[in-house]
């Protein structure tokens, strides 16, 4: 199935995409989760219901007049692992960016208050001018898990995402942490929905790439993961309990606009679109910070 | 006010503690928000109506009989910054590990699935014997905001607690990021309750010490701070929109375990006490990880 998050009548309902239609829970039956995040705390019973009354739906609205949303939007984790494509590590050694011991994974977070709709604006910063973006394959986390073993990771994934880590370079670097240079809002666009992972035979190896207005600039391929998706999974989980809707991203390939002569900084009005081979695709437009509306206490 | 969330016939419910007694909500009033998370997200109404229900409040819970749990558990961000009081930037020098650039503020994350009661158990790692505590003031927000100037910070501030930013060394280090290393489960004990900003007079002057067994290893004051309450509000918010219920570690002095010569690592069946003058104190002894209890799919 893919679960999407759109907009209706004012709300953010959950819906199922079909066929090149979008059919909201609601319409389905009366009795589903009114979220997304409920339908993954509900686990496989709340699954099974949800497959149960697809199977009877009808025809719902067209994806083309559907505005689809973040399909979560209060994960309790947004997680993001570094230096995890080969390609990509050559191009920050290459700029003179130490690495760390990548015998370890080095993860970090994105603030969960970043994410935003898949085909919403992404902000230029009002304080910086190095906006980046980086391609990558997202998990979402299915079942509450710790300590969980390699060959038991496909077990605890519902589905996977696609994400544009988007990141700015100059604030990534005043800290080792990198937490701030992550986490500006709006800087986690994610969707355009769930693919749940029955439906993705091949994670492990799927076509990813980036296009900024259009021009191809990161081309690159999940099997490159140099950590893959169960090794990230066992990993994680020797320290910390993973929960339904935790989002995992993976890390991105060569191409980011840091790794060029002279760096090819997103500007105001640029396209960024990251495709995933059978996930989809996100596209969201670069604006300045709207500072009349960030700046507020409320 | 103080605001505690306690338990009662198996559920958490939000209370407030006055004068030796807990006063669960319900007990106040029959309209009052069903936990602290949504009493701070209902803003200065829903604290305003608690107020008046507690003039009106009768005798309640004796504390010593109530068991407290963490005021908060899913706040959408929980942030710490590291190298916040000099005396404990020099002790880190002195181990030989290098300091970031502290013209900036170096915040890291700690996973919301780390958060523990002010008075449960705390891991000690089956991956690690470097278990180490860290005695800190931690922020509270109470509104959601977004480029706040540092003279207007008090007025996103809803209370002030007690942390213990427990930190297993070896993870720390195997990232620069640290983010593994301050994550494990149980590692974010906070309490005992919220105290609402207008009873802490001088946030910025008050005792926080730390004891392991009885003995006093951290002592310091909040007047120490690197970087004050006030440039930490603005710092984050010109990345990130700040929301109510969302914590904020403010670092902590010298003493830990990892700068004494050799390290005095926490062992299984210490007990660690962090007081902070005016918040009351936390109280976590230390156990062995339960891995009968931690490894697990569901």
């Amino acid at each position: 199935m893919k679960l999407a998050t759109i907009a209706l009548d004012g709300a953010a309902v959950p819906a199922l995409v079909r066929d090149g239609a979008v059919l909201p829970f609601a319409s389905l039956a009366p009795d589903l989760p009114a979220s997304i995040e409920a339908l993954l705390a509900g686990g496989d019973e709340a699954m099974a219901r949800v497959r149960r009354a697809a199977d009877r739906a009808g025809q719902g609205i067209a994806l083309a007049d559907a505005r689809l949303l973040a399909p979560l939007t209060r994960p309790s984790k947004l997680l993001g692992i570094g230096f995890n494509y080969s390609s990509h590590v050559e191009e920050v050694r290459a700029k003179g960016i130490p690495i760390p011991d990548l015998s370890n994974q080095i993860w970090f977070n994105k603030q969960v208050s970043a994410i935003a709709g898949p085909f919403d604006p992404i902000h230029l910063p009002a304080s910086s001018e190095q906006l980046d973006y980086e391609c990558e394959l997202g998990i979402v986390i299915g079942r509450r898990c710790r300590h969980v073993v390699a060959a038991d990771a496909r077990k605890v994934i519902a589905g996977y995402l696609v994400a544009n880590d988007v990141s700015v370079r100059d604030w990534q670097l005043k800290a080792p942490t990198a937490t701030l240079g992550k986490s500006f809002d709006t800087h986690a666009p994610i969707g355009p929905w769930i693919t749940t992972a029955d439906e993705v035979a091949t994670p492990d190896d799927l076509a990813i790439r980036t296009l900024v207005d259009g021009t191809v600039v990161q081309d690159g391929r999940t099997s490159e993961l140099v950590n893959g998706i169960d090794a990230m999974v066992a990993y994680l989980t020797q320290v910390m309990t993973l929960e339904p809707g935790d989002i995992l991203l993976t890390g991105t390939p060569s191409g980011v606009a840091a790794g060029r002569n002279p760096p090819t900084w997103l500007r105001e009005g640029q396209v960024v679109r990251v495709e995933i081979e059978g996930l989809g695709h996100i596209e969201n437009r670069v604006v300045a910070e709207p500072l009349d509306q960030t700046s507020f206490i409320r």
